[in-house]
């Protein structure tokens, strides 16, 4: 049962965002932006670092939306993501992605855990500033969403396929709140 | 020195936000409307609980701007603000602010270390719902400015005096960019 009055019909932080609207749209104007905005990772590989961290955290709502959200948006789907969580540096991802996904393991864990030579690894696999940047910004946010969600003790769907029909409606229409522009690649 | 190209006259959050305003928006806002927003808890008390986590997450920067903050807007000033980080039980704050602060200790830690027995302790030292919902939130975001902070490796400023400054220009004209209106759903 949730600690505090929410609607019992609805699961996760969609249940937060409706018993708070005046906090509702900074959260979803940032998920909007650090999921979905410019960036030069892609949306895909975004939501790969969202689930992962979220994993990491043991938090199963924000876990299980956003994997279906990189599974829906990256090539390999459901099974590239399952083993991104078993064991991402024997997934068959990308060598900068690893090193990213090994950058925010660290930050999941503390912003001091990641060292000089997290970054240099990730620079020697190809990453820009800006991909270590919101790597970064990602796995600390999703920090913050797993802490509300779980510290509020929120409920998850009773099917988890509805994880998948959560995913369908992100993708197709975003996070809410003022969205912006669409990714320009 | 930071793990990315920021500008090193420039330290904690700041250069990050100058060195991404894509991002910086939606961070700020999201600052301003938990900080300063519409809440039954007074700015100081917000402050106070920012800078908690922030002494808990180690985050030199963060616990030194809103330490300031906190004590810019909160009768005890930074005396008091010292008596919470050192121990917030002993502290002359309401039982109702001690068992927020035990509440946002959990979220630190993590979502899951949220008991009903906070919970409960918390209600009955009067606490709403919504000022239980208004802490975990802060909490939560704090372990992502935190993170986010310490994870690129920002500077911190030579003069500790500047976090007096700052908590001046921010307790007179807040984190800027317009908070966004309640969500419509």
């Amino acid at each position: 049962m949730a600690h505090i009055d929410l609607d019992d019909g609805i699961p996760g932080l969609p249940s937060l965002l409706r018993f708070r609207p005046e906090t509702a749209g900074a959260l979803s104007a940032l998920a909007e932006t650090l999921l979905r905005g410019p960036s030069p990772l892609a949306r895909g590989e975004r939501e790969l670092i969202a689930a992962y961290v979220s994993t990491l955290n043991d938090c199963r709502f924000c876990a299980g939306s956003h994997s279906a959200c990189a599974a829906a948006q990256l090539e390999g789907g459901m099974s590239l993501v399952e083993q991104v969580h078993a064991d991402p540096d024997a997934a068959p991802i990308s060598d900068k992605l690893k090193a990213l996904l090994r950058i925010a393991a660290a930050v999941q864990r503390s912003g001091k855990d990641v060292t000089a030579e997290h970054i240099a690894a990730a620079r020697a696999a190809g990453a820009t500033d800006v991909e270590i940047h919101d790597t970064v910004l990602i796995a600390a946010a999703f920090c913050m969403y797993n802490r509300y969600v779980d510290g509020l003790g929120t409920s998850v769907p009773p099917d988890p396929r509805a994880y998948a029909q959560m995913a369908e409606r992100l993708v197709a229409h975003g996070y809410g709140s003022a969205a912006p522009g669409p990714d320009p690649r």
